[in-house]
């Protein structure tokens, strides 16, 4: 099988965005293979190496998505037995042209410790953490925002998204099986009710995930889930809180549409 | 202030990596702005609109970094008073010669929940979770790496990172005061210690980053710092640990760094 590579002197992890954005158009199979701090002419050689024996392998060249902008390790790379797709070269000569000023490519590397987000991201990850799962009920003034749902409706790995990529405080409260009846909003969440945003989920979706949880029980049930779906969503329009059906989104696509609704600031740019 | 637009059908994650990697070559500020979900016409001319309101304001036309492939929605936005980077474009082309095949960009979006790694992804978040911070050390034989470190070095974000992006299990263990007196390798981790990958810091940063915790404690004393930091750099050099310096690293840098040295495999490509 064909290699596609991502490589860079960094994390590489904007290689492997390029790259997987396009080879995501295509029907095809690769293997992958990311190679970062890519920063010394030795491992340019030795990577150089690699990707020549992969092309020997499978008797057709790889693939080679990279972003280096020093050039003697460039030079190394591009002349490597692969096609060669430099995402930087054809934008950067365009923008020197559009700001009138040279790019710098040592100024700052992004995805490193000196981006400006920095110390707000692992702020906002302690934070998520520490108010995960409504551990913490004491703490919402400093919430940026705070997701409430049910059980298994997608609160914790979105929590954690919103703090680590975009630095934002994001605690999340579960309505849970005793608060089912005639579901209102716990005194501690009213002084707080703007920073609010309601998840939902299809009840045959909850009751697949929670299956995978506790099968068999009261909590995965398929009364259960239709009951607490209802109820949550009745709450939710109740009290005007927005809220989205997070069943067929993933992370990625449900913290897009929290941070369109509700106008956030992203603390990463 | 000069606006740079990040716009896409979906997340617009790959369109803020591509513009973020290409604006930060340059000593350059500007107002950043991410449109997400521009799925149909009605939306693409509201934006058009935003980008022509901002193109105004400024007195110089806006930046806009997108990656739309539908053909209509894309002439509403590159007809808009603005400087179009469109990232697609130039590479679609040349991968379509090279591997002999129509791109279909209606196959599969990147960053939805039809990726095939996403349920590694949440599986790989719920079990970090349930292991961080040494909360269940009877779970290790499901871990794809145990990060191990003193309190502060790191080990939280990293295990998320790895378990977000990548959907690496990953565990953590914290080395904590009691342990520190002759510091040996806890029996529960022995078994595992293939897995084990240590983090440490310089005691400098670690008392800076305990102070902001816990001011004037025995915790956030130099001299506390200098021996934690000292008894487990000698810890990972008698049980030929591998470990990392996190001092000067971000999180994708530590992650990135602990998949070069592991050789893990990602779930996310």
């Amino acid at each position: 099988m064909r290699t596609a590579f991502y490589i860079s002197d960094g994390t590489a992890i904007t290689s492997e965005v390029f790259g997987h954005a396009l080879l995501s158009l295509f029907p095809v199979e690769f293997n992958h293979d990311t190679i970062s701090f890519v920063e010394t002419l030795d491992k340019a050689y030795e990577t150089r190496d690699k990707i020549n024996r992969a092309a020997k392998r499978a008797g057709e060249p790889p693939l080679v998505f990279h972003t280096f902008v020093n050039p003697e390790i460039r030079e190394i790379i591009d002349s490597s037995d692969a096609i060669i797709y430099n995402f930087l070269e054809h934008f950067v000569s365009p923008l020197e042209q559009q700001l009138g000023v040279s790019a710098k490519p040592k100024a700052h590397r992004t995805h490193s410790i000196h981006e400006n987000s920095y110390d707000y991201r692992i702020d906002a990850v302690n934070y998520s953490l520490a108010n995960d799962d409504g551990s913490n009920i004491s703490n919402y003034e400093h919430a940026d925002v705070i997701l409430v749902g049910v059980s298994r409706s997608g609160k914790t790995p979105t929590s954690l998204y919103l703090a680590l990529q975009y630095g934002i405080k994001a605690a999340n409260y579960p309505f849970t099986d005793d608060d089912m009846d005639d579901l209102t909003l716990p005194d501690f969440l009213i002084p707080h009710k703007k920073k609010i945003f309601g998840l939902t989920i299809d009840a045959p979706r909850l009751m697949d995930i929670r299956e995978g949880r506790m099968a068999n029980s009261k909590y995965s049930s398929a009364r259960q889930c239709r009951m607490e779906v209802r109820e949550v969503e009745k709450l939710y329009k109740k009290e005007k809180i927005p809220y989205l059906n997070t069943t067929k989104f993933s992370v990625e696509e449900i913290t897009a549409k929290i941070l369109n609704e509700t106008g956030l600031q992203r603390y990463k740019y």
